[in-house]
């Protein structure tokens, strides 16, 4: 949970400017660039000489959404439903959102315990059609399995067909995931998916743009994606047909350098034709996890544990701290026992687990987590750092 | 047909060294490619002193093998079997064997009306897996009628599963086909397939580099696939299990410069498992035939019909001659009305449609096939150069 820090005033104006202007929306992204969000908010706020790049009436209409703002009672809500804000400044800030460049997210709201920050890291996105064949949630749902398994965070968006498939993969392997909603997190979209999202709460993360209580709309959905592409090591589109949505986030993901990977189908099949013409492009065919892992895996500059745990122990939070403390010292130990080893839940057990991995201090086998040779090295070398 | 001509001798040697060989032995290429067919064949036949790069043990079963050979009765047999043996030198040698190096055929067994080396020009390999799914058959076929559809000549090996599947595509769809075996081409292999391998040699191509009555064996049917990638501008390889033979030929293909293509199928399938694999590489993922010759009509420097005919009509066969006459000035017209008006059956009309097409006289559109426009205006031109 971030606290009104010394960026207190930064953060009410960024949930104002949230409030009035759209996700990805670039015009604004070069206001906040060019002049910081402090002063775009007091001429929005005060009705004051109208920013450059929009046409008379549209800068009035932004003036009627600033006038219906109310960070605080935003952030009020929000509190009450376990949600926090994220943005930049924050520790817990994902700086690869920050490559969207002037579509970079004014800030994201949060559900759940671990780190927004640290679970990126280590995660790779999972997309695809909403009416997906059995075939593509039965990959998708092996992918997220066999990612979890791996100790890798598997993001999607919390729709029905693949994107539920993948959430409910990584969830039944006691993994990690996070949904990112095109909607309030606090009003998870589609309703019918509203007990899977709590429980993805719950184990993990639930991020979205929109403030509380907002609602998802066409544009919204394909603008959310860019997120999810920003967030992640790679996409992976396990179907989709052509001009689906799930396209967008592949391309999304190319155009930030991320890797992009396509499930093969059936050339026969309408819901695979979209990922084959990725699969014709730059995008690299994968039909299983450890492919999924060899190539995300494979980015030297941004693998901590390639080189060694980047923060030092003292500098983890006390939870993370904990919890790798009850880590055996020579054997794997399922999250239950390191749980209670740690005096804290499973759930938040595992978001630790993930954040340690992150860092390159522990690692997933199977079902069990054990410290890495290089954690180990510096526990028996006795110098311990925390 | 190739008569005996002043290469009369050249044709004897190499009939007799490919009795003692076996198919792309390059040992034996190498001797060749030294010394000439001549020099290699006299000290087989006349137990002459060993050529080097073999074991004594080895030379002395050349011997035992060349005490077999009678070259001038496989002629005769294969005469009689409506076979003719077509080697360098010949018109018909199809030059990108040559690109073989020392595993160069020796010669092709040839059965059927058309020009194996007019073919070869505009040729596209179609392989996988002899049980192959109803996926891949269907896959196979559809492409196989879809290239046929666009005048391009479908080659496989003749087997069953996706090869057979490839063939009858092609044949069903009035289209060229070449099969190319690892039996002698009077005693084809599978006999399963007698039939089919019968029509082929009706309306197409049935060719192999063993001698009459051959037969195959594991390894000749691997050597076999290095002349069907090489033989054809690009392969592609429907079906195909880990450590299938079908990736002999995509790897020989590939190793030659020809176009690698594969055709996608689930991530559960195991015979799709050898196919991904190949797309993971270098291969490119196609869906149908329009994306086949996408690729494979793309190779400025062997497409013929780019810079119009290179043959110039006079020096076109009298049959290919007189259907190229047969052909209405103005629309397109099915096989058996040319053949009426060449005076001949349908299927040599077909056989000499696809060898003018490979010249780039002629189009073939769906069931018709028409003048380019190349070949119209030197009609129009008052100028007939045949």
């Amino acid at each position: 949970m971030t606290g009104d820090g010394p960026a207190a005033d930064d953060r009410l104006d960024r949930i104002f400017l949230g409030r009035v202007v759209e996700p990805g929306d670039e015009v604004s992204g070069r206001w906040v660039r060019e002049r910081g969000v402090r002063e775009v908010v007091r001429r929005l706020r005060d009705d004051g000489e109208p920013l450059p790049g929009v046409t008379a009436r549209r800068w009035a209409g932004l003036l009627a959404r600033a006038g219906q703002a109310d960070p605080r009672r935003d952030l009020a809500v929000a509190r009450e439903a376990g949600v926090r804000y994220v943005c930049p400044g924050d520790a817990e800030w994902p700086g690869t959102l920050d490559e969207l460049g002037d579509a970079r997210p004014l800030g994201l709201w949060v559900r759940g315990r671990p780190s927004l920050r640290m679970w990126a890291l280590r995660s790779v996105a999972l997309v695809g059609a909403r009416a997906c064949t059995p075939y593509g949630a039965h990959m998708a749902a092996t992918l997220a399995c066999g990612l979890a398994e791996r100790g890798w965070v598997v993001v999607s968006g919390g729709a029905y067909g693949v994107d539920g498939a993948a959430h409910r993969g990584a969830l039944g392997a006691g993994g990690a995931t996070v949904a990112v909603l095109a909607s309030g997190v606090d009003r998870p979209y589609p309703s019918g998916h509203t007990e899977l999202i709590g429980r993805i709460a719950e184990q993990g993360l639930v991020v979205g743009e929109l403030p509380p209580g907002d609602h998802p709309t066409p544009s919204r959905f394909i603008l959310r994606n860019r997120v999810i592409a920003a967030l992640t090591r790679g996409t992976v589109v396990v179907e989709a047909a052509y001009r689906s949505g799930s396209l967008v986030t592949a391309r999304a993901a190319q155009r930030l350098g991320r890797h992009t990977m396509g499930v093969p189908g059936p050339a026969t099949s309408a819901l695979s034709a979209g990922v084959h013409e990725l699969l014709r492009g730059e995008a690299v065919l994968v039909t299983d996890a450890a492919e999924v892992v060899e190539l995300v895996g494979d980015m030297g500059e941004l693998a901590p544990d390639r080189r060694g745990p980047q923060l030092p122990r003292d500098l983890l939070e006390p939870g993370a701290r904990r919890v790798l403390a009850a880590l055996p010292a020579r054997r794997s130990a399922a999250p239950p026992e390191i749980a209670r080893e740690a005096g804290t839940t499973p759930d938040d057990a595992i978001a630790r687990l993930y954040e340690l991995r992150a860092l390159g201090y522990v690692e997933r086998h199977g079902d069990g987590w054990k410290l890495t040779r290089q954690a180990m090295v510096s526990v028996r070398g006795g110098r311990p750092r925390c």
